[in-house]
This record gives C-alpha cells, structure tokens and sequence, in this order.
C-alpha cells in the first residue's frame, strides 16, 4: 500500500516531464525490480521504531514514515541488484530472469539502475523535507550508499586478482568485502533509520553500529556456509560459489587450514563449472572439517553480540538488536 | 590543483577501508575519467561567481570552494559518461577507449560510475558541510541528476522505438530530451551552484533557470547541427548521429518539412552503417535546406535569449548568462 503511494508521487514526480512510454516504462522497471524480494531490511525499520518507541502506540502517520523508509531501503537495494547482475553476467533473480535479461531492456537497465538510485532523495524529499533529521537522513544514505559502492569494488577486483591467485582470498579481505558491500545497508542502514526517527543522533550510537556491522558479517558467513552446505530445497536456490571463485568465507577458512597439498588442490579446482572439480572442493572442505569450524564461528558470534548487546544502557536499544539477531541465529535459509 | 586535493581526501576517507589495490583501482580511475574534458562545466561555476560577486576580490577560500564545486560537476559528468558509454557501446572518448573497455575493467565500469557519484556527496561533506546552504547544495545535486537520469532514459526509449519507427522523432520529444538530458546539469547546474554560495535562493531565480535550459537547448541543437554540417577539422571528430540513428534535430526538422517520397526515403536511409545511405541522408537535409533553417532557428535564439536576460532586474546576473551566451553563439566547435 505505501509502496503504491511512493510509485505514484514518483510517476507523477514534477520535476520531470513524463511521456506516456517513458511512464510506462517505470512503472514496470518499478514492479519487476523493487517488490518481489523478502522485504527484510524494508520491514525492519518499522520493527526497530515500534521497538524504540517502547509500547507507546504509533501513529499512522509514523507507521507511513516508517514503512517509506524502509521502502527506500528496498529501492536501494533493487539499484545494487540490477547493477550487481549486469556485472556479473547473471541469469535470474527472485525466480525469474535478471531485468538486464528482459527482452529490449538490455543495457537500458544501467540507466535504470541510476533512476532506482535517484528515486530514494525523491522520496526523502517528499515526505521528510520538514523533520529536523532530514540532513541526516540525506547524508546516512549518501554515505551508506558509499560504503556499499566500496565493498561492491573491493570484490570486483580482488575477484579479477584472485582468478589468477587465489592467495588473495584472505581473511581481512573477506571481512572488509562483506561489511561494506553487506552488511551497512543490509544492517546498519534500517536500524539507523528507526533511530533518526526516534530523535536520536547517530554519532551517540557507535555501539549500535558495531554490533549491527558484527551481525551483518555473521550473516554473510551463513550465507556463504548455507552456499554450500545448505538444502538446496529449503534455501530455494542451487549454490555455485564454487563455480563463480567467489572469495566466500569457506574457501578463505580452507586456505587457511590446508597444507601445501591440499593449498595446490584448491588452486586447480576451484573455480570450475567442472562438476567434478566442485565435488572435489567440497570435499576437501569436508576433510578440513569445516563444518566445525563454521559451527564454532556461529556460537563464538552470537555469545559476543549477546554480551556487546546486554551492555547496551538502554532496553529499548537491546530489544532492537535481539530481535534482529534472533531473525538470523541458526537459520537455515 | 583543486583536483589533486579533492583526491587525496576521497583516496582517504575514513568511511571506507581501503585495500592498496582499491586506493590504486580509484585513483586510476579518477584520472582517467575526470580530468581531461574541456572543464567547461567546472570553470563555469567560478566565473559566474566571480560575476556574482561584483568585482570584490575573491578570498582564496572562495576560489577554492568555487573549484570544488566545479570539480563535482566534472565528477558528475564522468559518472554519466562512463555509464553513457557502456550503453551506447562506444568505442573511444576524449580521443582514447571508453573507460570500460580498457583491459581489466569492463563491467566493473558499472560500479567505477557508482562510485564516481558517490564521491559528489562526500566532496560537499568535507567542504560544505557547516555552510547554510548545505542542504540547498545536495538537493540540487540530487534533483539535477534525476534530470538527467529522466532525460537519458527518454532518448533510450525513444532511441529503442524509432528503431522501428521513426516517426516516434518529434519535436516535443527531441526538446524533452536535450533539455533534461544535456541542459539542467550542463547549462543550469553551474550557475545555480554559484547563486547558492551567493547566499541566492534558488527559489527567487525560475527565470536565471529557464534562460539556462533554453540556451542548453540551443547548445545541442548546434551540436547536432555541427555533427553534419560542421568540419570534422574543427570539431576533431566524425559525426555519426546519421549511422547510430540518433534523434538529431536535423531529422526531426527534416521530417516535419518532408514530403511523403522524402518521408519513405528517410524511414528506408536513416540509421544505416552504410556510407551510401549517409550521403543520401545529407542530400536530403540540403535539399530540405536545413543549414538556413537552423540559421535562422539561431538567430531567433540568440534574440530571445538575450531578451529575456535584458529583462532580468540584476545586472550581475545579467552579466552571468551574457557570458555564457557569448561562449556559444555562432560556435563552429
Ligand atoms: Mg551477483
Ligand atoms: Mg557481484
Ligand atoms: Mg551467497
Ligand atoms: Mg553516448
Ligand atoms: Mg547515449
Ligand atoms: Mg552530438
């Protein structure tokens, strides 16, 4: 519903002279690309906020603001997506082809990637111009935004290194890829919406930030572990980290582990649409017990994030964050 | 000078960690995208500030703050060209390859166009961050740019049509085009930024805006004319607007004036690689005598526009799109 009022301001955005095609065409870029993923990261802003506001009823009017800023954050990430896809040659998305795949839209979606972007200070614009903390909502996407273009650019050139060298999978690299390409937008970005919301000055909540950053990369390691060792049938999707030489938390842990044979066994599989070649990584990654390893990643982080987050002076602000991680502890999907 | 500056800060910034390889990756970047125009743009905000101020000596802060927003619309165009290119399937610019086909990058140039964007907003954080036109700052480069994003889709779409049919190329369509494709952030934004550390609302300035579209159309319009008609010696390049079945102002003047023969021979002529049907093109445009028509499209131009700035109450303002107006009129490059 909030998603059909932020479409129409924007279909009828007077800083722009629609024609009837170039209209039409938005509305369907609009339709095929933002809605359809699981809403998460939009749904949590409303979370936090209600959370923040501590049993106090929200107001229409607030649930409103809420919820279109967290449809700005599924604009965002609709951009990256159809951004993201063309970089990387993909095929389908959410269960149907990428946009860039969609007959006569070709090389169109780069524009429209641009246009997803610059629909986001359209929206601030006209629902947020008049709070105090609009500065600060402008520049919390700006440098989120930032951030992700970085993380985005960390990977696409350690990948472009790591093809030639594997070696260049490291840990720290790993690390910083997955926090700035993930975890901001993914984690920090909706929590630190609720809290301009809720009056709040980000530069007071560098203890928030952390934790949420910390959770975003505990996240991406699932994700890259559920790649390979999850159920197809309930993840819905067939993994090819392995195929696409993804720099994923397993084969950096592999690396770290092996010996000199086993280093030399990485270097020729990894990376093949060979299916042998994948069967022989997962393997060794069995071998190298890195079910284990990625069981004792898992406790090790939720003990540190329960212990950062219940030194949080403010209830409110720990129930934000438990409820996030409890979303995320153990999934399995 | 300015530029070196502006670098090293975003080579640095604290938001982002950057690897050696990414600090490398960004500053090769920034070299060989941003630099290298004919700065036009850039140049143009200190200018009409320097005008603006009436004679007072600028403070060595001012020229810098000045530069520094010419700088971002420098950075503003290599983000729209690096991608402008990718769609277009350009081969060269500014006299070497596209950025993206450079050996290494290619579709990374996606995110290189990105992250050229994303440095605007954090150029005008470290230097414009406590003035009271900040905010005004932003949405100007927030509203231009989805300007231009609108305005580049629309020559998409058209450009995807008239492939099928070319009466799709009107004059309506061709002046939306150019107006928020080319006008707003090469025309309106310099001057606006100018108007802004004026201590200007921009809100008090409709008229200073609508000169600046009318003389950017007029600018393209000369462009599209000197695609055919200019000498390719002058200019330093071969038009191809002809062949890549571009909606040039001369074809759409040819099409409302042709006859229903003319009108076949341009559906069966334009947009093909074939020289023979280029010089077939020409000939019609001659026969059609568009070089008058354009002459006195120019003339009319010039008259209004300087009608309308003679109206305008500032003569400092006066002198600002008088000086524009002098750089373009009658151009042959
Ligand atoms: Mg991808
Ligand atoms: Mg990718
Ligand atoms: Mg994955
Ligand atoms: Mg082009
Ligand atoms: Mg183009
Ligand atoms: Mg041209």
């Amino acid at each position: 519903k909030v998603y059909s009022v932020l479409k129409s301001e924007l279909l009828e955005d007077p800083s722009f002279e629609f024609t009837d095609e170039s209209r039409q065409w938005i509305d369907r870029m609009l339709d095929y690309n933002v809605p359809g993923g699981k809403l998460n990261r939009g749904l949590s802003v409303i979370d936090s906020y209600k959370l923040l506001s501590e049993g106090k009823n929200l107001t229409e009017n607030e649930v409103f603001l809420a919820s279109a800023l967290g449809w700005c954050i599924e604009w965002l990430q609709a951009y990256f997506l159809v951004l993201d896809d063309i970089m990387d040659g993909s095929h389908t998305r959410r269960g149907q082809p990428c946009w860039f795949r969609v007959d006569k839209v070709g090389m169109i979606a780069v524009n429209d990637g641009v246009v997803l972007r610059n629909h986001i200070p359209r929206i601030l614009k006209n629902h947020f111009r008049e709070k105090a903390y609009y500065v600060d909502l402008l520049e919390l996407f700006n440098e989120v935004e930032f951030q992700t273009s970085s993380g985005q650019m960390i990977d696409l050139i350690t990948t472009l290194q790591g093809e030639k060298d594997l070696s260049k999978y490291t840990l720290p690299v790993h690390r910083r890829i997955v926090q700035y390409k993930t975890a901001y937008y993914s984690f920090y970005l909706p929590v630190a919406c609720a809290l301009l919301m809720a009056g709040e000055n980000l530069d007071d909540h560098t203890l928030v930030k952390d934790v949420l950053i910390e959770m975003g990369t505990y996240f991406q390691v699932q994700d890259d572990y559920l790649d390979c060792f999850g159920d197809p049938e309930v993840i819905g999707k067939i993994g090819t980290d392995i195929e696409d030489f993804k720099c994923s938390w397993l084969v950096v842990q592999a690396l770290e582990r092996a010996n000199e044979d086993q280093k030399k066994f990485l270097y020729e599989n990894y990376g093949k649409a060979d299916p042998a070649c994948v069967a022989k990584i997962k393997a060794l990654y069995k071998e190298l017990d890195l079910e284990t390893v990625f069981a004792e990643y898992e406790s090790k982080s939720y003990e540190k994030l329960i212990s950062s987050i219940e030194a949080h002076p403010s209830k409110a602000v720990q129930a934000v964050l438990k409820s996030f991680l409890g979303k995320i502890y153990k999934r399995q999907k």
